[in-house]
């Protein structure tokens, strides 16, 4: 079992190495073989079995091919421009999120055509690829609307993705990530970061901004739940898929509020003291646009789970970041 | 008022054309110039003012930035490769509909960038951007499931349309046609033209083969309302159509034994008897996973009207291609 992971580097990429290094076996197979690859190199890790890491740029169709003459037996593709980027370079959102995806499947295809080969595909959607206004719940069957170029370009994919999936040229599952809270790190600039930093600053006894109001509704899983989806798209039988390749995975929904009301419960008032309300009528504005909560009755009946309560999310932030150790 | 028609050679591109000489104005505007293209020469047409026939390749970027350059004030964007062909040559469909859709869009950007240039460009999609299962009637906000390539490439249109008058670069409309009924000329070999051939062959006096049973439900509409529709979405207030650049046209929900009881209300027993049902499984197993019927609310709220009765589709035909006398 040779397993490609394309953004390996970023968060969810670290993550799921980490998570295959420890489980060594995939579809029930040992693990003979894992390949790093991000547009910077990846941090090779420890393990059993070859580590190969090494810096690629999927946009570049020579890179794209490279990649898969190796024949991996899964790739994760999890390599992306983020939305905040997209929508401000148009060329380069287009170059990386669609040329590049597009490279990939057509490689792959390629060594097909050569002979026999069909991977398993792993692809990262996000909940961007739909857009308001929309019902308060977003059902398995609701249309494609996206309002920003990173949207539009994973949409694409998603047609892609099915489309090399119909044809036999891959067998591809792409996954719809809900916002993927708490994100660990420092507090950045993407319009959604606010989701974590107003859990996981206090929890080490920071400070953070909250800029909209309470009654902000959202879809949220942990990064955990979120490797748990990755891991899980890799395993199940795509027949199952039919050739609607792309699922929304579950999550939760819950607002601002009880973000905060779980905050209080696992680390006390002191910790909410800690966020500081301050509207920024900009952030208010790109958030309005956004998913509030999903029926993910598909992704369920495929065997996805995720966090239901807001508590669970940060107890799985507390012990996967924090050493379980509250610093508030 | 500069008009260009990309895919002019086509039927629906000279009957299109035929109206616009017809009407010698377009938004309440003199029409000073037509651009007529097709990748293979269109016919020059008589014209009051500039008629320009050229034949090029929208899937040859420079082809594409050189239709643009003249800086059309409206682009009716027809060219496709059908169904069929698109299915049996991957790479080809992909370079036309997707990658020539795509150049012709960058082209349109392109000028933008050098000075303000804003386009209506009115383009036709598909009802095959749909894909069973469905439900009996596909509502505005139902996803797209396409079950062909061709499918794929006019879905992901649509999102690319959408996505770049968003941004300004671009005032897209986009139209999902009906099956257009009754299709002159010649049988030909696409799955879906013997909704046209029963109609059209018995009257003129020509036998018919009906290849699936007459309880198969379609969705049609006439050459002289697929006219109409590029016509008004040329016309219409881009504003009223929010980000949501595409919709599904208005058209007629009928049976092949409706199609039949008209044929026979409108021509008589004889032009019915000429119709011979051979069943075809190949044809059986494609149009079951076809579109049956549409809630079409938005369309129709922006003004864009279809037949309503088989009657009225078979008269047009009668009118527009026959004289107005039938063959049998």
């Amino acid at each position: 079992m040779h397993i490609l992971i394309i953004g390996a580097a970023g968060m969810v990429g670290r993550k799921l190495t980490a998570a295959l290094v420890k489980s060594g076996s995939l579809r029930g197979k040992d693990i003979t073989r894992l390949s790093l690859v991000d547009v910077v190199l990846p941090e090779a890790v420890a393990f059993k079995s070859e580590v190969t890491a090494r810096a690629a740029d999927l946009s570049i169709q020579a890179d794209a091919e490279g990649l898969v003459q190796s024949r991996p037996d899964v790739i994760f593709h999890l390599a992306a421009i983020v939305s905040g980027e997209a929508e401000m370079d148009f060329d380069k959102g287009y170059r990386i999120n669609l040329d590049g995806t597009r490279y990939l499947l057509e490689a792959i295809r390629q060594e097909g055509l050569k002979r026999p080969y069909l991977p398993r595909l792993v692809f990262t959607s996000s909940i961007g690829v739909f857009g308001a206004p929309f019902p308060d719940a977003i059902s398995d069957e609701f249309f494609l609307t996206p309002l920003t170029s990173y949207g539009t370009q994973k949409a694409i994919c998603e047609l892609l993705l099915n489309d090399y999936s119909r044809k036999g040229f891959v067998d591809g599952i792409g996954i719809r990530l809900p916002t993927i809270t708490i994100r660990p790190g420092k507090p950045n600039l993407a319009a959604s970061g606010f989701f974590s930093n107003i859990l996981r600053e206090p929890l080490s006894g920071l400070e953070a901004v909250l800029p909209v109001s309470r009654d902000v509704r959202h879809w949220f899983a942990s990064p955990r739940a979120a490797v748990s989806f990755l891991l899980h798209a890799a395993e199940i039988d795509g027949a199952k898929m039919g050739w609607r390749r792309t699922i929304s995975a579950p999550g939760l929904s819950a607002t601002v509020g009880e973000e905060i009301d779980a905050l209080r419960r696992v680390a006390g008032e002191k910790a909410v003291a800690l966020i500081k309300e301050v509207p920024d009528e900009r952030i208010i504005k790109i958030v309005d646009g956004w998913p509030r909560n999903f029926d993910t009755k598909r992704a369920e009946s495929l065997g996805f789970k995720a966090e239901k309560t807001m508590d669970e999310i940060i107890r799985i932030h507390i012990e996967d970041e924090l050493g379980g150790k509250l610093g508030v």
